[in-house]
């Protein structure tokens, strides 16, 4: 007999765990939760999971979560369409605009290259970046991928497939994090910190 | 403009986050795993959850999760019917099947006596329980509650609801885990332990 009083409780149980850091044992208590909810609820969750699998898409343009064919930051009249930041996932699209300092467009490449996991340059939005660039009006691209080894990989590949373009790129600044003290800040940030510093404008 | 790129992204990470215990970025991180995985397990995993809290039913003698109207343990003809061991919820009853220790019945009582939190006798399943062991020839009664205020006043609710049928009730023990130090045990639980020691039989 199975561990389970029920194979239905078994079944959803082996579906929440079969996410990413779900144990067991969590998802028994995610389970027994949902079970406690209104049917109409769980419908509604079950609902939200099958409509987004099934009908969300990436923008056509930068490559981002969409619900459209074009999403709405390229859709967007309001946004600088002169300048595009080059991010890893659809998460970091996020962090930026909760930062609300950015107000140009995005391109979402899927991933960075490394050569470890077989993801080389082919099996990220990198091409269709390149593409952009002409046609458009582009005049700025800011590199904002992660500070790892990978991220400067990515960094000089696309920098190096933009020189034909003429575009201007830049990267997002490396350094001490807001708050942090200069004692618990890592050698290698620190010393970057100092080399570029930048004008103290009072 | 909303926080996601997509309202069905946003809805399923609402979702996921109304679990307890799952804040957003947890909720976004499921999310996008689950948009890589293909369509059909997206579904498989909708359709666990609308299939269990449609179905899925409380046994009608022990008030277990049951697929059944009478659940698998109180069907089976291997199990001791002269036992019932009483526990708060379908979680103690897989941990005590876990243990491989015990084979008589259960009966689940949906909670504990608890004035603070407004639950009282009336709210659990605790009536069913008495007219259980009348008709039925249950011998012994386990009491499995938690060892909180709250599982005392149950326990010992029952134990005087149990008096007039005559059924002999017990307590599962309560001292030192296995494998734990003295001096890392709290003294309660080091003294009734001492109370409540037992014979040593080599």
């Amino acid at each position: 007999m199975s561990d389970y009083p029920s194979i239905l409780l078994e079944n959803a149980v082996n579906a929440f765990s079969s996410l990413p850091g779900l144990g067991r044992k969590t998802a028994l208590r995610l389970v027994l939760h949902l079970l406690r909810q209104p049917e109409a609820e769980v419908d509604k969750f079950a609902g939200a999971l099958t409509q987004l699998r099934k009908n969300v898409r990436y923008c056509r343009i930068c490559h981002n979560l969409s619900d459209t064919e074009v999403c709405p930051i390229c859709h967007s009249t309001r946004r600088d369409r002169h300048i595009v930041c080059v991010v890893e996932n659809v998460r970091d699209v996020m962090s930026i605009e909760n930062t609300g300092q950015y107000n140009g467009l995005y391109h979402v490449l899927g991933g960075v290259i490394s050569p470890m996991d077989g993801i080389g340059p082919k099996d990220l939005e990198i091409d269709s970046l390149v593409e952009r660039i002409g046609p458009e009006l582009v005049k700025e691209v800011i590199l904002a991928l992660p500070a790892t080894m990978e991220g400067d990989t990515t960094n000089f590949y696309i920098w190096r497939r933009l020189q034909p373009t003429g575009v201007s790129v830049s990267q997002i600044a490396r350094g001490v994090a807001v708050g942090n003290e200069l004692e618990y800040t890592d050698e290698i940030t620190l010393g970057r910190s100092i080399l570029n510093r930048t004008e103290f404008t009072g």
